[in-house]
C-alpha cells in the first residue's frame, strides 16, 4: 500500500489534469466560456459526472442544470455535508474559478476511498450551474434553485436572445418548471464547504498556499455626482471657479485614506466621468462610483455614511451640488464558527500557519448559507488574478488545498463518528 | 443738433438692434449657427455690408469670404487703422461673440460721421469669415487669409462632407484660389482694435462694463496617463493597491493648488477617464487632460514643467506608470503698449476705473498681430457665459463699449492729426 504522501501527490496531479481537461470544455473556440445551460455546460456536467461516479457517487442533475453527486453513508439517517462551487464561467475565463471547488472534493473523496476511510455522514458534491451572471443579469441561479430561494421574478429575466429564464430552463428540462424547494432542510445538513481561488493578493503577499475565510463581506455600492459650474478654462480665474472634478478628486483621496485607516475595510472609486468634459472647459459635473466592503455589516454601513458625509462636506466647502445614489447593498455572510474551527485545524495540520481572510467577493456560499452553516477555503492565485485566461493556482498549492480537505473530511468523520 | 449723450444712446439702441438682427441670420432654424462660407455667412455679409455702406464705407469681400469695409481718408498716403472680429459662430451660439467686434465699430464710425468728425487715417472694419473652427478643424481661416499667413497645408483640411478647404473656397469664389499676401504691409498700419465679450467672469466680479486686455495668454495643452494595476475591488486590500485614479486625483488637486498660487495663471484638468473602469474594479489606468495659460510664455512653460514633474513624483511614490503627451502649445500675444495707453485713456474717460485683463481665450487679434500692433477691449458678459444661446451683454454695457471706441477714434485722430 502506498503512503498517504505518495497518494496525495498522485491525487494532486489528477486534480491538476482534470482542471486542465475541464478548462477545454467551452462554448467558444480558443477561449474558455461556459454559460448557464449552454452546450459546454451539458458537456461539463457529463465529464464531471463521470468523475463523481468513479469516486463512488450517485449522480443526478436538477432542472436548473445543477450537477449533484451523492455519497450515501451506512447510516441512512445521518446528516449530509455539502461541498461544491460553480461550473459556469465568465467569458474568456480562467480554469480555476468555480471548477476548483467542484473537482477538488471529488478527488478528495476518491482519495479517502483509496484509503478505505468511510464517512459517517452523507456527502453531496455540488456543481452549481450558474454563479457568474453572464447569460442572465441575475447571479446565483444554480445555488438559489438548490436552496429553494429562486423566485418567480427571477424567472422573468431575459438572456441576450430575449428568452426568459423560465423558457430556457423548461427547454432544457423538457417539462414545465416549478420553483423548487430547498434540496435539504437545515437540520439535515452538517454544513457547506467551498474551496475557491482567492481572487486577491493576500495569500501571495503572505507566502502561503491556503487560508480560511472568516466572512463574506458586507458590500454597499453607489454613485456620487458633484455639480459645479462649467466655464471657459482660459477666461475663468481660479478664484471664481466651482470645479466639480476637483471636488471629486478630493473625494477619491478621502475614500482611499479612509480605507487605509480602517482594518479589513476596502473602499474603492472605480469609475470617474466628466459628462460633456473637454480639455478647455472647467468641469461642470463629475460622477464617481463608490464601493465599500467590510466583514461586519455595521462597520460597512458606518463607513458608507461617513464617506457620504465627507463628500457632502467637500461639496459644501466648494459650493458644489451633491447627489448620492445607493445602487446596491448586501449584508455580510459570516462563516460558521464551528466549521471554521475544524477547517483551521486542518490548515494548521497541513500548512502550519492559518491565515484568516475576509472574502470581498460574493460566492455560492452566500446563498447556501440560507440553509446551512458555511465555510470557505481560499487558495492562493498568481498575482490575485481571476476572470482572466492567465488565472493560475500552482500544482503545489492545489496539493495543499487537497490535503486540507482530505484532513477536514477525516476530522469531521472523527467528530461525527 | 442733438448732444453726444443723446446720439450715443440712439447709437447704442441701434447697435443692440443690429446684434439682434444679425443673430437671426443662421444656417439652422431655431438656433444661431453660421459656419465658414455657408449661406448664412453670405447673408450676414450682405446685411453687415449694407450697414458699412450706410456708414460711408466702400465694401468688398475677399476670396475667403472676409467682409472688408473701408473708409478712405483725405490724405491718400495716411496709414490704416483696423477694427474688427469674426462673423462666423459656433453651433447654437450666442449673438455677441465675434459679431459685437464687427458691428460696434460700424456704429461708432456712423456716430463720428453724424458728429462730422473726420479721421486723418483710413479705417477698415473687418468681418472675418472664420474663427471658430467649426466647419474645418483649423481655426482663423479668415484672419490668416487677410494677414497672408494661410498656408498650403491649411488648404488640405477637409470639412464633414469631405471637401477640402481649397475646394470650398474655389467653389465660393468661382475661380482658382491663390494663397493671398497680407492685405497691408505692417508699416502702413496704425494697429488693430478688437472689441469682444470677455467670455469670463472677471468684469462681472469687478462690477465694470469694460476692460483693456494686456495680452492673449500663452497656452499649453496635454494629456497625462497614470498606469497602475487593475484588481478586484473586493479582494485587494488597500495596502496592496496601485490605484491609477487615486494618483490622478492627487494631480487634479495639485493643478488646482498651483493655479491658485500663481498670479494670472489658469490651470485646468477638464477631462478624466478610467478606461475599462467599473465600480468593482480598482482603476488600472486613468487619463486626465491639462490646460495651462499665462500671459507670459516663460511662466506658462515653467508651470507646465513643474506640474508634469509633480505628476511624475506622484506616480513614483505610488508606483504608477506615467506618460505626458503635449498636444498643443501657443506663445502669448502681448497687446501693443502704445495702443493700450490710448485705449485705457478712453476707458478712464468713459468708465472711470480701467481694469486690465488677460485674455485666456484665443482671438483674431492673435493672427492679426503678425502684421499690426493689436489691442482688445473686453465687454462684460452675464455669468461669463459664451458659446451658448444665453450669452448676453447688456445694452448699458454695449453703450459704454461704444462710447469708449468713439472716444478712442477721436483720441487717435487727435494724435495723428
Amino acid at each position: 500500500m502506498r503512503s498517504p504522501k505518495t497518494t496525495i501527490a498522485a491525487a494532486t496531479a489528477l486534480l491538476a489534469r482534470r482542471l486542465d481537461e475541464l478548462g477545454r470544455v467551452t462554448d467558444e473556440p480558443g477561449r474558455l466560456t461556459r454559460t448557464f445551460l449552454s452546450q459546454a455546460m451539458e458537456q461539463a456536467n457529463l465529464v464531471v459526472g463521470d468523475w463523481m461516479k468513479e469516486a463512488g457517487m450517485s449522480v443526478r442533475e436538477d432542472d436548473t442544470g445543477n450537477l449533484i453527486g451523492r455519497l450515501e453513508p451506512k447510516n441512512a439517517a445521518a446528516k449530509t455535508l455539502l461541498l461544491g462551487s460553480h461550473l459556469d464561467t465568465v467569458r474568456n475565463a480562467g480554469r480555476f474559478d468555480g471548477a476548483l471547488g467542484v473537482v477538488l472534493p471529488i478527488v478528495a473523496l476518491a482519495e479517502l476511498k483509496r484509503r478505505d476511510v468511510e464517512l459517517p455522514f452523507a456527502v453531496e458534491v455540488l456543481g452549481f450551474s450558474e454563479e457568474e451572471a453572464v447569460r442572465f443579469a441575475g447571479a446565483y441561479i444554480g445555488s438559489k434553485a438548490y436552496t429553494g430561494t429562486l423566485r418567480a421574478a427571477d424567472l422573468k429575466l431575459r438572456d441576450g436572445r430575449g428568452n426568459t429564464l423560465r423558457e430556457v430552463i423548461e427547454a432544457h428540462a423538457g417539462r414545465p418548471f416549478v420553483l423548487p424547494r430547498a434540496a435539504h432542510a437545515r437540520k439535515n445538513l452538517l454544513g457547506y464547504v467551498e474551496v475557491h481561488i482567492e481572487q486577491g493578493p493576500v495569500l501571495e503577499d503572505k507566502g502561503l498556499a491556503v487560508g480560511v475565510v472568516s466572512a463574506i463581506a458586507s458590500q454597499t455600492r453607489g454613485r456620487i455626482t458633484f455639480r459645479g459650474k462649467a466655464g471657459h478654462a482660459g477666461t475663468t480665474p481660479m478664484s471664481l471657479r466651482r470645479d466639480a472634478l476637483a471636488g471629486a478628486a478630493e473625494f477619491v483621496l478621502a475614500v482611499e485614506a479612509f480605507g487605509r485607516a480602517t482594518r479589513n475595510l476596502v473602499a474603492t472609486v472605480g469609475t470617474a466621468q466628466v459628462p460633456g468634459g473637454a480639455a478647455n472647459v472647467i468641469p461642470g459635473e463629475a460622477i464617481v462610483s463608490l464601493d465599500v466592503r467590510h466583514p461586519d455589516d455595521a462597520t460597512c454601513a458606518r463607513a458608507v455614511k461617513d464617506l457620504v458625509q465627507h463628500a457632502q462636506t467637500i461639496a459644501r466647502r466648494r459650493k458644489l451640488g451633491f447627489v448620492w445614489e445607493q445602487t446596491m447593498s448586501h449584508a455580510a455572510t459570516p462563516c460558521d464558527a464551528e466549521l471554521n474551527r475544524a477547517l483551521a485545524a486542518s490548515v494548521r495540520a497541513v500548512q502550519g500557519p492559518c491565515p484568516v481572510l475576509v472574502s470581498g467577493a460574493g460566492h455560492d456560499a452566500v446563498v447556501v448559507s440560507r440553509i446551512a452553516p458555511v465555510a470557505m477555503l481560499f487558495v492562493r492565485c498568481r498575482e490575485g488574478l481571476s476572470h482572466h485566461p492567465d488565472e493560475f493556482a500552482s500544482p503545489k498549492d492545489l496539493g495543499v488545498a487537497l490535503e486540507v480537505v482530505v484532513d477536514l473530511l477525516q476530522r469531521l468523520a472523527a467528530e461525527h463518528a
